[in-house]
């Protein structure tokens, strides 16, 4: 059977899978036990034709990479049918990090370098397909980044750079330093999260034929939620009436598929920790979204019609 | 006795007169009766050095373009003496529009190209002069749109092309997949609606060496409302001191003048049905504004004074 | 003893202090009586390696510029070992301004020229190292100050350029007509404002390879006021703890400090009146500091941990 999930071409070497699987809750969920359970859902996505995994250096309080890492050891084979995304700069307060008083960001080379070592060794593998930076630093020396960025390309422990939650300017900056572009902005988007749509975040990545990945696709918990909230209370009717009549798993595919259609084409995050959910999300993929149906969704997001 | 309405060179081989005539309220109006009405009123702007006329598919409830069009079917030598502008993307619900179930915008290449074929049929004309996308589309897909662009100007039927009510990372988004030069950015500015001087809009204008056009350049009827409005209950006296100084015909002219001193060189778009408002309209034009003058209604609009 | 004030590199061949000393109160202070106040002021400036020294035309209601100049013209010496910036654009309603009537903007040409005149004669000197323009003027023709600052600088009258609390559309708009880059923009910054820092400001100002200036580093007043003011209440404890830390004068050197740190690289101008404070403010150059204690103020100054 052949998944509806398509690829996306992040650089010129490198594509994704149309879908990622986000790991950022796997330490935090009752569904995942042990390593039998993470393999199971590494497989699932597999199967469903969702190749890439996106991480954090401090997901789980520093502990997902490891986790993951933990089951990608007793499967080696499965690490060439993936694309790994990690990220750098944040910094926790933390028991095993004494020397962060308080949480802040880190763009220093020594910092990312330090942090590629951690992430590779915690993900038991030899090379990060993706490293972005994770949040924009009010201290970041763009030049000192590049820097960073091309030894760890020299070394092959990484092999395409992106950011998280950059604004355009903050985007264009880094940018202006390195001599390959940018492979991705990460940023948060949802029916309940428009932000980027409109205020030129995705215009630049359409641009420059960036494809964005997508957090809290589905707006957090919220969007399932039962205590009021005027948005959802709008939104959810909505999003239950284009299930039915896309015939879809849930509102959360519907949710999924709203973003798809984007012109952006950006790579939506998962973060179902549940394996059979994972081919329930790939159905979001198999859809044509029809132009009023998404603009209906956006006027319920909204509260008002379009101008 | 020669116009005090200049010219604005739009693109190489394209100007506008410096003020514009729109059709929005042309089927709303008691002053527009039938096609004389309409006749009496585009010779009165002609008369007054007033050549170019702005539409949009769906004034009037789409019913605008046809309304004038059959009065210029009348007379066809006077379309050589005009400059058209017509827009498309919007798409309202209408019973003429059976598959329209929400007010939404379109910028595919289908609805892009089909639309044209509508306002030139409506207009009795067989070229637009300027086409302009009517809304920012969030599901626009830039490339559609140039080749929409590139087809309707190999055919002959559109001679330039422009937006309207766009920021500009959206207006440089489209720019970036066109050969030429977008022909303006149509968007509301008046001494009640301030923000494209401020928000980068006009600075985006003057820095490309294009007009931007501008509707409701009176703020639409909220200027002459008597009903408390503490703006306008500010700006008002200032305006009516102005007339009386240079010696205009209302505070209406005062304001058209005070966006004619900006330095992007706008094209206000006028809304007046009345053929005497015409030449009243185009004293705008004749007067040097003062510096002075100019922040007096600025402080009043803003109701402050500039740091 | 050699100054911890050390270089930025503003253009090719014009350096500035890490620190400027600013003009503003200098006709509002009670520790400047006369002019050999001033001198000491001024030697005090010079031997804290603090050369660079910021006037504006307008200050002390057109009054600065001639104390401070009066002063000069005693000691002419002094001159070569100093820059000198000053502004235009603003035009303040003032008896000594009789065709003033209303506080406002003029880039024009002429107003430029007349400005830099006046502002020669005024500090008793035959150049200016940058003139600013003062404020961003919805009037400005871009080509028209490109004109006046060629026609300057061809005159030797002023040898550098730059703008003073611009956004970057509006940096962009000027620099587009330039020939040579805007040496700066000069805008507010301090613990109690943080908007440059992440509405794009700084980050066109790195990314040009531009160092900032800064007005108001300690937010005015402010940050000493004795009345409850909850931003300050959070930050001044944090200040204090900074002071002991880095064995700093006071908690000013710490807001200082602060800014210094940031990759833009500023040069905040310092307005403080008392001969002995400089050398204290000298102090805020001299130390390193830490990313974390940093972001501890960041969390203070805004009120909530990073995302």
């Amino acid at each position: 059977m052949s998944s509806p999930v398509s690829r996306r071409r992040m650089t010129k070497d490198l594509s994704f899978s149309q879908l990622a699987w986000g790991a950022w809750r796997l330490r935090n969920s009752s569904d995942i036990k042990n390593t039998a359970d993470i393999l199971a859902l590494v497989h699932a996505c597999l199967d469903a034709g969702i190749s890439t995994f996106d991480h954090a250096d401090v997901y789980g309080g520093y502990g997902c990479e490891a986790y993951f890492g933990g089951a990608l050891a007793k499967a080696p084979e499965l690490r060439s049918k993936m694309e790994i995304v990690t990220k750098c700069s944040v910094a926790l307060v933390k028991d095993t990090r004494p020397d962060h008083r308080i949480n802040h960001y880190n763009t220093t080379k020594a910092h990312i370098l330090l942090s590629v070592e951690n992430s590779l060794r915690n993900l038991a593998t030899d090379y990060i397909d993706m490293l972005l930076i994770h949040r924009p630093d009010p201290l970041m020396i763009a030049d000192e980044v590049a820097e960073a960025f091309n030894e760890l390309h020299r070394m092959g422990k990484v092999r395409h750079f992106g950011v998280s939650n950059f604004t355009p300017s903050q985007f264009n900056l880094l940018q202006s330093r390195l001599d390959t572009p940018l492979a991705t902005n990460q940023v948060e988007c949802s029916v309940l999260e428009l932000a980027p749509i409109f205020d030129g975040t995705f215009d630049q990545m359409q641009q420059r034929q960036t494809h964005p990945m997508i957090w809290s696709p589905l707006g957090g918990a919220r969007l399932f939620n039962t205590k009021a909230d005027p948005t959802v209370d709008r939104v959810r009717p909505v999003l239950e009436r284009m299930r039915d009549k896309y015939n879809l798993p849930g509102i959360a595919e519907v949710a999924i598929a709203w973003l798809l259609r984007l012109p952006c084409q950006p790579v939506p995050v998962l973060g179902t920790m549940k394996a059979h959910r994972i081919a329930d999300a790939a159905a979001s993929c198999g859809i044509q979204f029809d132009r009023q149906d998404w603009f209906e969704i956006l006027v319920a997001a909204q509260g008002h019609s379009v101008p």
